[in-house]
């Protein structure tokens, strides 16, 4: 295992974006939130998709070249095509300008269809809440997941944040609707162990808490059981309409990887139109309090709100520099021309 | 078992609140919620919670005179004071309003405070869905929940709804951020039953599917674990801020029974403005076909959408006159001064 330090790490997959073809300033801002991600301990969209992004790009699957267009101007709410153009990109000037309505309207709502993979989700999420505001915002996928009731994929795990800003830390929730990701279930069955919880059903309809089998049957487990496939369903439904874009079963017929042609919604809301700064960090430190100062269970030592844990990673890295996987370092330096 | 029609149990329950001091007009309005409730399979918000209401309002925890009010307008999102007025009216005229705002701006955001129980959160989904509209609401809650990694509920479990309208059948999410629902624990444990998925912790911290043990321990658990968890936070935070109202740590010091001082969010969008009225039937046809066409598990013959069984469950209960418990049934009649 590596530690790079986060100048570093961004450096080099700047590089790597920049050989893939992209212009400095766009490879300079997909390598941050690359990093960032890998920074926050979200290795899954960190370091670890730099590979991905590439060849998506090489396929011609991504278009580096595409910028969002409006298509729909209707009071708070805008809607873009993405125009497969670089998902990071399409979604923070979908984010912005979501922010740009709202700081003059109190909401506003960027509806971005025909977009790609936007990579780690929580990265709008953190970067609304360090402008200030509140975000709501998911995106739909490819299915990956059985509906509740059946053992055949119809429902992406379709992402969904949430983010309250705080001075003392964001209050930030970024939440896949499948109880794990796939990933999740790789990096375990390669540890030889189990998940804490079932994550989903074997081929013969059996929960599991084996990764294995559940990698095997693609009968991955909506959290809540039927609450995350409903939530998840929703979500999807919500994404086409409002974006006028591709719902889940559209997406499906695309076959060009992970979240080519997805539907993604931002909300922003600006609190200091509302009760204030001071009015937001009072309710958010009361809520904080009490989830941290309620008495932890036998498991644990402590009790955290979501976003926490992300701090405490950021400080831990900050020191020893980003954890990073021997293998996937190795590529990503080869991507970016560098032998080490 | 009782078997009642529609209009009786409107009635009946209409009598009761009439008794109780509420005005003809409320009175009607609110007796129909509860028997809609009960139509739609809902029963634990539906004939069953009308004693408690009327207990809540002998009590004073409920304020029958009083009116919502506005406190802020900021371009599409406007706040209002429930003033501990009846949940259901306050929730209706939220919904009302931020439908006329949507009407006008494509979008309406409506956040309520200091309101009391909405009773069923899916009320107020399927009403701004038969309206046409797409709706997202939210309530908070006393706390019933402990934080993932707590032993002390800390957590409300905060209803989440949203909502999509389709000609062929409204898609609809009302869910708690906990897995079970206590009612549904005691009905569990009164039948001698277990639950069909570990429902929380007992006092020694073991996950189990044993009702019982977990009314003791109050340990119930979040949908997906961690996931309801960050959930329920963030949906706490986020009403309180927007309603310049109350948290959950806050509602928990008024000890006026389930809800009373607490924030709800109406988010209400107009798909007419955006892609239309038959674009949106297609893409909510196209997702309910995925879902409803995907094949079905080991335990299921079927795969339904979030909204398709209560259309199920009321076709029945038009038929056969809807399920009452005898017991809440004759308590009921007693409130409404009848005698059968």
């Amino acid at each position: 295992m590596a530690r790079v330090p986060f100048e570093t790490m961004q450096a080099v997959i700047a590089e790597a974006f920049l050989k893939a073809g992209l212009s400095r300033q766009d490879a300079d801002i997909c390598a941050r939130v690359h990093t960032q991600a890998s920074f926050d301990g979200i290795y899954s969209h960190g370091l670890n998709r730099v590979a991905r992004f590439v060849d998506y790009v090489k396929r011609g699957w991504v278009d580096i070249n595409a910028k969002p267009s409006l298509v729909k101007k209707i009071g708070a709410i805008e809607i873009y095509d993405g125009n497969r153009g670089i998902g990071i990109l399409n979604a923070f000037a979908a984010t912005d300008r979501a922010i740009s309505i709202a700081a003059e309207q109190g909401v506003g709502i960027v509806a971005l269809r025909n977009t790609t993979h936007w990579m780690r989700g929580g990265s709008y999420g953190w970067y609304a809440a360090e402008k200030g505001y509140v975000a709501i915002s998911w995106t739909n996928t490819e299915s990956c997941m059985p509906s509740w009731g059946s053992k055949e994929p119809s429902l992406g795990n379709n992402p969904f944040v949430m983010a309250v800003p705080r001075q003392k830390g964001h209050i930030v929730l970024d939440m896949a609707m499948s109880q794990y990701a796939y990933g999740k279930l790789q990096v375990t069955r390669l540890k030889g162990q189990q998940l804490p919880f079932p994550g989903g059903f074997d081929k013969n309809g059996n929960l599991t808490s084996e990764p294995g089998p559940i990698e095997e049957s693609m009968r991955i487990l909506p959290m809540g059981y039927w609450k995350g496939s409903g939530f998840a369903i929703l979500l999807d439904t919500l994404a086409a309409v409002l974006s006028e874009g591709l719902a889940t079963n559209e997406i499906d017929k695309i076959q060009q990887g992970s979240c080519t042609g997805c539907s993604q919604i931002f909300i922003m809301i600006d609190p200091r139109k509302l009760g204030g700064e001071t009015y937001t960090n009072q309710v958010a430190d009361s809520v904080v309090n009490y989830v941290n100062n309620s008495t932890p269970d036998e498991n644990s030592k402590e009790v955290l709100y979501p976003g926490q844990m992300e701090v405490r990673v950021r400080e831990e890295h900050l020191a020893n520099g980003i954890v990073a996987d021997d293998g996937v370092w190795a590529e990503v330096l080869a991507l970016a021309g560098r032998r080490e």
